[in-house]
Parts: structure tokens; C-alpha cells; sequence
């Protein structure tokens, strides 16, 4: 039986081509792995119909695991515009997965999901992967870079609902 | 009864706050107008909400006037990034509703939209409306700037269909 308190979080890291997700228990302070995936849309596929795949897939990953949160984290525009707008495409999707679902919905920066895994804004992507396996308790990392991020983003929002109630308490 | 050669286009303008959607009839190189609307989210509603009501609305504009065609307004980001990504995640949920529903799928730069519509592609939204009323043969021009793009949007593609065929004939 599941504590009271334990609460699941799907974390998801935003894509066209990879779309990372992982489901985090949260039980008090503790946390585990319930599943974690990644969505994979083969290069040459139109991107209207990625856009089709990752609703399905994401909409199938809710219905199954029925997390009481989804996390997602924010896009930030780099060099790339055109990729910019196909990510925030699929962003939008993938909102709406969460939003048609009923549940909770969390977003944070990635410089704040890195802050609240590794304790440092700017850690790189090895640095996320080996925090993700320690604070998950996995026996090895996990080696696909959008899971460990969307593993770390489920983390960030455990984290900042832990600080909620700490805060509250006070 | 419509002819054998009728198709109806169904526009869209995409946008967070405004989605403006036009349905245009085409019978050989005839255009009228069969219905047209904005989709308008109060200014206060959030971002998620909003692309549910999107995807909700044009979800039973489709359902309701089956197109045969879909034609959605391509995205180029100006000065405002924020507002870029927003918009682009509403358009991945409106290319969503459309590929859900099985429909043809087209999308138009808006330059392209404006010189199949007047001639020009820096015209500006007053020609857009002058000449969307002309070539639909409506009474008054259309007020809401997103919706006479959203039928600009539907005569382009009309435009452009009846250009594949007089090259196909040759």
C-alpha cells in the first residue's frame, strides 16, 4: 500500500525527434522511479505527424500511470529559430496532453531544474545524469540524455513541493 | 447539390489570444465564404487553458463543417520571443486538430499568403481585408483582422490548387 503522502510526478523534457519522460514517486522526502521512456519519431517524419505520435503516446502514458502532477520544462530560444518553433510546437501538445488529463501542471526553467538537482545552474548534462541516479536511487545512470532531463525535471517539482510545505510549517 | 469539383478550405491565423479561422468554398475557380469565426481567450486566462479551448473549439469547427483542406499560417519570430512560443505551441495544438481529424494538411508563409491574395507580399491588413472581400464576393469586408487572415489563409491555398492544376493541364 502506498503512504498517504506518496505522490507520482511525470516529468517530461520537450522534443520533436526525442521526447523524454520519466514518472518519479515521491513518498515524504523520499523518491523512486515508477517508469521512464522516451518518445522516438524517426528523422524522416513529418513534423505534423510527430505532433500526432507524441499526443498519443503522452496521452497513453497519463492514462496508464495517472500521475497527480506533470512537469514540463520551459524552452529557452538559442541559435536555432525554425527548431525553436518545431520544439515549441510540440510543447504546446504536449500541455495539452496534461491539460486534457485534469492534472496539476508544473514548468520550470532548465537552469532551475539543473539548481534544484545539482545544485548549480549551469551543471551540464553528465553532471544531471549522475544526480538523477543518486537522488533516484538507480543502480546506473540513465543514458538517454531527454530521460535523465525529464527524470530531473519530476525531481525539480518534488523538490519545490517539499520546499512548499517546509515553508508552510514554518 | 455542390458540384463534383467543390472543396472547402478551412484557414487558420494562428495565435493565443485570437485564432481566427475562415472556411472558404472553392467550385472550379469560384470562392465564397461558408462560415467564419475567432476563437477569443480572455486576457487573464492561462496560457494552458487557452490551448485547450483551441484545440477544443477547432476540434468541432472541423467536426462540424468537415474540410477537405487545412491551411495554417506559417510562423516567423519578429522582436518578442515570448510571445513567439507561445503562439508556436498554440499552432502545434491547431496542426494537431487537424491531423487528428484525418485532413490535408497545407501551410503558407505569410508573404505567400499575401501575394496570392493581393499581388504583393508586404501588403498590409487593410489590402487584406479590401481584397479578401473581393475575391469572396462579400458585402462588407471582414473587421477582425485574424479572421480575413484566416480566409486569406484559405484563398491562398485555393489559389495555389488551382495553380497545380493549370500546370498539371499543360
Amino acid at each position: 500500500m502506498l503512504k498517504k503522502n506518496s505522490r507520482l510526478i511525470l516529468g517530461i523534457d520537450p522534443g520533436t525527434a526525442l521526447v523524454g519522460w520519466g514518472l518519479v514517486r515521491q513518498q515524504g522526502s523520499r523518491l523512486s522511479v515508477q517508469a521512464h521512456g522516451c518518445i522516438k519519431n524517426p528523422p524522416q517524419m513529418p513534423q505534423s505527424e510527430r505532433l500526432l505520435r507524441i499526443y498519443e503516446q503522452l496521452t497513453e502514458v497519463i492514462a496508464e500511470h495517472r500521475p497527480d502532477a506533470v512537469a514540463v520544462e520551459q524552452l529557452f530560444f538559442s541559435k536555432n529559430v525554425t527548431t525553436g518553433i518545431s520544439v515549441a510546437q510540440a510543447r504546446g501538445v504536449i500541455l495539452l496532453t496534461a491539460i486534457q488529463a485534469g492534472v496539476t501542471l508544473a514548468e520550470y526553467r532548465p537552469d532551475q531544474i539543473k539548481t534544484s538537482v545539482c545544485g548549480y545552474g549551469r551543471a551540464d548534462k553528465k553532471q544531471v545524469q549522475l544526480m538523477v541516479k543518486r537522488l533516484l536511487g538507480l543502480k546506473e545512470i540513465v543514458k538517454s540524455d531527454d530521460t535523465a532531463d525529464a527524470l530531473a525535471t519530476a525531481i525539480c517539482h518534488a523538490h519545490s513541493s517539499i520546499l512548499d510545505r517546509v515553508k508552510i510549517k514554518k
